[in-house]
C-alpha cells in the first residue's frame, strides 16, 4: 500500500491530473469510478489504483475483483487518494490508460461515414456529451479543431460515460484542409450556420456526411462554414438565438441515424 | 454607490444567493449578466445593481443605457460586488426579479400542447438546456415533480440563456396526478423508459402530447412510467446505456415540431 503522497509514483499521478501538457506528453490519461473501469479495454489500460475503502468494497463486486485481478492494481491510503482523484467525491478507484491514435485515412476508409466537425468547441461537458451521443447515433468519428478543448479533460471523459473508449476522434491543425479532404472522398459537409435557410430534416444523410459545429459563443467562422457544401438551420422558435452546441449536434446526429434506419 | 458589504440590502442579496428557500420565501429570484438584463421583462424587474466599472461600460451600450434608465440601478463598489455575484467572472450587473407563477389549468387551455414532464431530475446545467430547447423547440411548458433541482437555481437560469423568461413551468407535488389530468384532457403521455419498445419517431406527435423524463441516474419511476399510455425509446447503437437527459428531451420535442411543422 502506498501510504505517503510523497511516493513519486503519486507525484507523476497528481501531476498528470493537473497539466495535459504532461499527460500528453507521456501518452496517457486517467479515467475515475468504477464504471469507467469496467468498460476500459483492458489492453489500455497501464495502472490502477484503488483507495483502501475501495478495495475493500470491491469483494462485493465479483465482475470488478475478477478484471483487477488481470489488471493488477496497487492499493493506496484513503488520505492520500484524495490528492490524485479530481472528483469531490472519488469512487476510489483510478486508472491510468494509453491513448489511443485514430487516423483521418483509416476513419475515412469506413463506407458512408458519418463525421462531426467541431471548431474550437470550449466546454467540456458539451464535448463529452457529443461523444456520449456520438456513440448513441452511431457516428464513425469527431474530428476537431486544435483549439477545442482537451478530449481527456476529467469534466469530458465523466461526461462520455465511456464512450470515450469507443468513439474515434481527431484534432486536426487546418479544418478547411480537412473539409476539402472529406469532399474529395464525395462526403458532402453541412455547416450549422445562422446564415442556413433550409431546415436540417430537408436534406438527405444517407450518403457520406460531416456536420460542422462551432464554438458555444460565436458558432462556426466564416472561413470554416463557407468551405462547406451546404449550410443547415435548426428552426427556432420564440425568441431563442441558438441551441446549446450538444443539443444542436444530438439533432442532427440522430437525424442522419433516423433516415438510414 | 453602495460601499459596505454590510450594507442592509447587499446582505439581503448575498442571502438570497446562497439560500433557495429565502428566495423562494421572498417571491423573487436572481440573473446576472447583461444577456439576461437585456431579455428580462421589464415588468418583473424589482432592482438592479452594477458594479461601477460595468456602469462606465455601459455608456458605450445605448440598448441596456436606455433599459436602465428606465428601471432604475444602484451602483456598487467592485470589491463589494463579488459578495454579491455567484460567477467567477462576473459583468457586473445582477437584477433582483418577481418571479412568475404559471398555473397548470392555464396551460392545459393550450390547444394540442407539448409539455415536458421532469421526474427528479437533479443536475442545473440539464434543466436549464431543456428550457432553452424548450423554447426553440416551442413547447407549451415543463412539468416537474417537487425533487427537481430549482429551476431559480445560478446555473440553471445561466444554461436558459434567457428563455427562463418565455417557457413557463410549474413543480407539482404529485406527478401521476398530473398525468391523469392530462389523460383527461385527452393530452397523449409518452414515457422515455427503458422497457420501450417502439421508437420515438414512429408515434404521432401532432395532438396535445407530454414526453416524460426521468431523473439522470435513474431514469423514470416504475410507478410515473406506468401512468403513461406508451412507452417509447430512443435508439442507441454501441454500447450506449442511455443518452443525456437533456439530449433526450431534446430528440423528444424537435421531434414533435418536426412532426408539427
Amino acid at each position: 500500500m502506498i501510504t505517503s503522497s510523497s511516493n513519486s509514483r503519486l507525484k507523476q499521478l497528481a501531476l498528470w491530473q493537473a497539466k495535459a501538457k504532461e499527460r500528453r506528453a507521456a501518452g496517457v490519461f486517467l479515467v475515475e469510478g468504477f464504471k469507467m473501469f469496467l468498460e476500459a479495454p483492458e489492453v489500455q489500460i497501464k495502472e490502477v489504483y484503488l483507495s483502501g475503502e475501495a478495495a475493500e468494497k470491491i469483494r462485493e463486486y465479483p465482475e470488478v475483483r475478477e478484471k483487477l485481478e488481470r489488471t493488477g492494481y496497487e492499493t493506496v491510503a484513503p488520505g492520500v487518494f484524495g490528492k490524485i482523484s479530481d472528483t469531490l467525491t472519488p469512487q476510489g478507484i483510478l486508472c491510468v490508460m494509453a491513448r489511443t491514435e485514430y487516423r483521418l485515412e483509416e476513419l475515412l476508409a469506413v463506407p458512408k461515414p458519418v463525421f462531426v466537425v467541431l471548431e474550437n468547441l470550449q466546454d467540456p461537458g458539451n464535448l463529452g456529451t457529443i461523444v456520449r451521443t456520438g456513440e448513441g447515433a452511431g457516428i464513425t468519428g469527431i474530428i476537431m479543431s486544435r483549439g477545442t478543448v482537451d478530449i481527456y479533460n476529467s469534466k469530458t471523459i465523466r461526461a462520455t460515460m465511456g464512450s470515450i473508449y469507443r468513439v474515434p476522434f481527431i484534432y486536426e491543425e487546418d479544418l478547411c484542409k480537412t473539409v476539402r479532404a472529406l469532399g474529395e472522398r464525395g462526403i458532402r459537409t453541412y455547416a450549422a450556420y445562422l446564415a442556413g435557410e433550409k431546415s436540417y430534416d430537408a436534406f438527405s444523410y444517407r450518403e457520406g456526411t460531416a456536420f460542422l459545429i462551432g464554438n458555444e459563443g460565436n458558432g462556426l467562422s466564416v472561413e470554416l462554414a463557407k468551405s462547406a457544401d451546404e449550410y443547415l438551420k435548426i428552426p427556432m422558435e420564440g425568441r431563442v438565438e441558438s441551441l446549446n452546441a450538444a443539443v444542436s449536434a444530438a439533432l442532427l446526429m440522430y437525424e442522419a441515424h433516423r433516415q438510414r434506419h
